[in-house]
């Protein structure tokens, strides 16, 4: 799946992934109207409401990029109708060719961990079968419980040719508090990261691991060390535009090859019509919006690697 | 929440949760044969299987405990079906009248920590009515992202009088490697746990803080140092029994009050009827297993607390 990410990437010219978390705020009125028309004002309603803004999006953008982030907690929060929609999501947009990165920052240790795996990566065998339960294509995953909770995974990945990113250094103001913290003369994010390159040469792709890790674009200096030190790894970097980062900062975060990295966007892609600049959509138009702003992601963020000399 | 706790421990005198969660492999043949006929062998029937085998073992010990903690990993890996499960559990066990640690281990940032907490503790506002999804009474978070990612987790819990418990160190043999690191002279679930302290001072019950802490029942003496340092935090403790952990080695967990601590059992309790030493009740009867081996645990613990004198 990391060699099919890296192609994906080529070919749409975009080291790009838009964010599918959305809010109800974000929903235009006349999806939600439909929505609670057709389920009420329940959780199946409001299911049915991000269920049907998610494939104006998705079918607005999916051909210029080469992957969605959908963000589970969102769907999460409209429990068991919620997590349908996130699978009814899922599925969708694998069927428009995009691959899935499930932000589901799941870490637990041995048969849980492995069942999380399952959920998100592998199948569950149920009697003589096995069933994909949501068939994401990677998986973000949290560090913090040690290899315990990594194995399980990358023993799916590697059954099922899958992937998983790993938080080494998250974009939000308080990642510091515990991630900054120096040990032996190094953040604990460094620590992370070695083991994170450890984990990764276990399950090599042609050009990287299929264990990627995730940097936050929020702080670009860390990024540009983070990248020499993982230089095989693949890295997923939350925070642009809504959260801070510009194009420009993100260079650093690249390999020559023009790969190693993929910048997210959520909310400034789709909820771009909110957008002082993209207003002139207006909520009908919030795919058109959206597009649009994919696009001047893509520049964004082509454009200051293509004047990147290295 | 946390005031419930303690009084429900002092009720039952078994400062014990139980864990439900639940493998296809512990559960009884004749239960997965019905639950197939009924649904197939499809995520539905494993579902249906893993809800008909937690009800048997909710109804065998709901009156001898005060919590159970189901882990939402064993459900999430049967998809959508699974959780439904999970949350037909959930409600099945407040109805008996037990306090529910949802062990979801979830963790992240600003609005998508918000959203999990609405998700397991809170309630979703969709149009003008607010509707609680999985409601939990307590759940347990992961605290790598820092206070970004506790803090909508504290206004959740503050809203509804509800809990949490934050990871500080965890019972797998893997947990030294990032929590045991030194920073400046102290390991890093020593700083985790200044931090629970610190935030634990936003929400006080009577006794204790509505915001605990997970500390592994394998490692006595960081429960022993936790104990002193988290004096008003209630400690959830996996790692009993199948993991290795035995009643003497926790008496350090509790206050001088019998409370502070509630031991966590899973597989030795709902799988107890594979044990050796509860084989006698056979698969048919492992409701009554289960019932023997709680009362056991309690004996272990109570015992190990009322022996000692400090």
């Amino acid at each position: 799946m990391i060699n099919q990410l890296c192609e994906k990437i080529k070919k749409t010219g975009a080291p790009v992934v838009v964010g599918l978390d959305p809010m109800l705020d974000y929903i235009p009125a006349h999806i939600k109207k439909q929505a609670f028309s057709l389920a009420g004002e329940t959780l199946e309603g409001a299911a049915e409401a991000i269920w049907q803004y998610n494939k104006g999006i998705v079918d607005a953008v999916y051909d210029l990029i080469p992957a969605v982030k959908p963000q589970i907690a969102m769907y999460e929060q409209f429990g068991v109708p919620g997590l349908a929609a996130f699978q009814k999501t899922v599925s969708y947009c694998k069927s428009k060719g995009l691959i899935v990165i499930g932000d589901v920052k799941r870490g637990d240790i041995g048969s849980t961990s492995a069942a999380y795996a399952t959920a998100h990566l592998g199948k569950a065998t149920v009697g003589g079968l096995k069933i994909a339960p949501f068939e994401e294509d990677f998986a973000t995953v949290n560090p913090y419980l040690g290899t315990d909770g990594i194995k399980p995974f990358i023993d799916v990945c590697r059954e099922e040719k899958k992937g998983i990113f790993i938080l080494v250094k998250t974009s939000n103001p308080s990642s510091g508090e515990f991630q900054d913290r120096m040990i032996d003369g190094q953040p604990l994010y460094v620590h992370v990261a070695e083991k994170v390159v450890q984990w990764g040469q276990e399950l090599m792709g042609d050009s990287y691991s299929y264990v990627g890790a995730v940097v936050g674009a929020t702080y670009p200096e860390v990024g540009k060390a983070l990248r020499r030190i993982m230089p095989k790894t693949f890295i997923l970097v939350p925070g642009y535009g809504a959260q801070g980062g510009k194009g420009a900062d993100l260079v650093h975060y690249f390999n020559e090859d023009g790969l190693g990295a993929i910048v997210n966007s959520s909310r400034g892609i789709i909820a771009a019509y909110k957008n002082e600049a993209y207003a002139a959509y207006g909520e009908e138009g919030y795919g058109d919006a959206s597009r649009q702003a994919v696009k001047d992601m893509i520049r964004d963020i082509a454009g200051a690697l293509e004047r990147t000399v290295r």
